[in-house]
């Protein structure tokens, strides 16, 4: 069921900084931002030859980072994002096997114009994974 | 600098349940664990089409991991590994951008039989990042 990892998605404070970290002390190749104000963030693509990073800063009031960068204030690794070739088919899946899906149930628009589900952390020891309908 | 990410680590309280997650209810091709008693982990390889996932379960005393799983009982994403054609050459470049590499800053022989470094989280917005030299 799982595909490519499509990113790694890390929480930080400053996003400026993590840029400068990422473009000038690591030589990788960074996107400009770009600000989701629906999402709630301001994002990044750290493009890597096979995958990408996103570099995620919190953007207005209720952003879904912000309680996690109070637990981590420096900033850290937040979800996976794997792709699926039918989300309502994995949806289905994961229900029939016990996992929890977040939120309705029903996906969502995400960060890149694509259907998304969010599976809960406590049934996948402890990491957030994304599925995401390519 | 940076090239592929060669994989992404989970540490997991229980990998036999954590391989069966990654097995049965995501569908995933998982590989065999492997003990590890030099790095103090047994690594199960979760197998995408574009890079891997290891899922690492503490082995023996004093297991580089061991503290993670104290503070994150449940387990979570724990250090994302990029490739570089040039570790030596990595290394003198972070260091001097003013980057702390973890250890005496020797590159080690990784899980993989290839030279690794860890770099400080601290440095890099709370994630905890390794080179491999590939």
């Amino acid at each position: 069921m799982l595909g490519k990892v499509n990113h790694v998605a890390i929480a930080v404070p400053d996003l400026s900084a993590a840029v400068e970290s990422y473009r000038s002390t690591l030589g990788a190749s960074v996107t400009e931002p770009q600000a989701l104000p629906e999402h709630g963030v301001t994002v990044v693509f750290v493009m890597l030859p096979n995958t990408k990073v996103e570099l995620l800063e919190p953007l207005g009031e209720g952003s879904p980072i912000s309680a996690f960068l109070e637990k981590n204030p420096a900033g850290g690794m937040h979800h996976i994002c794997y792709e699926v070739e039918d989300i309502i088919a994995a949806r289905d899946r994961l229900r029939q096997a016990g996992a929890r899906i977040l939120g309705d149930g029903n996906p969502k628009i995400g960060a890149h114009g694509k259907p998304v589900l969010f599976l809960h952390p406590k049934d996948f020891q402890g990491t957030l994974i994304e599925l995401e309908e390519v």
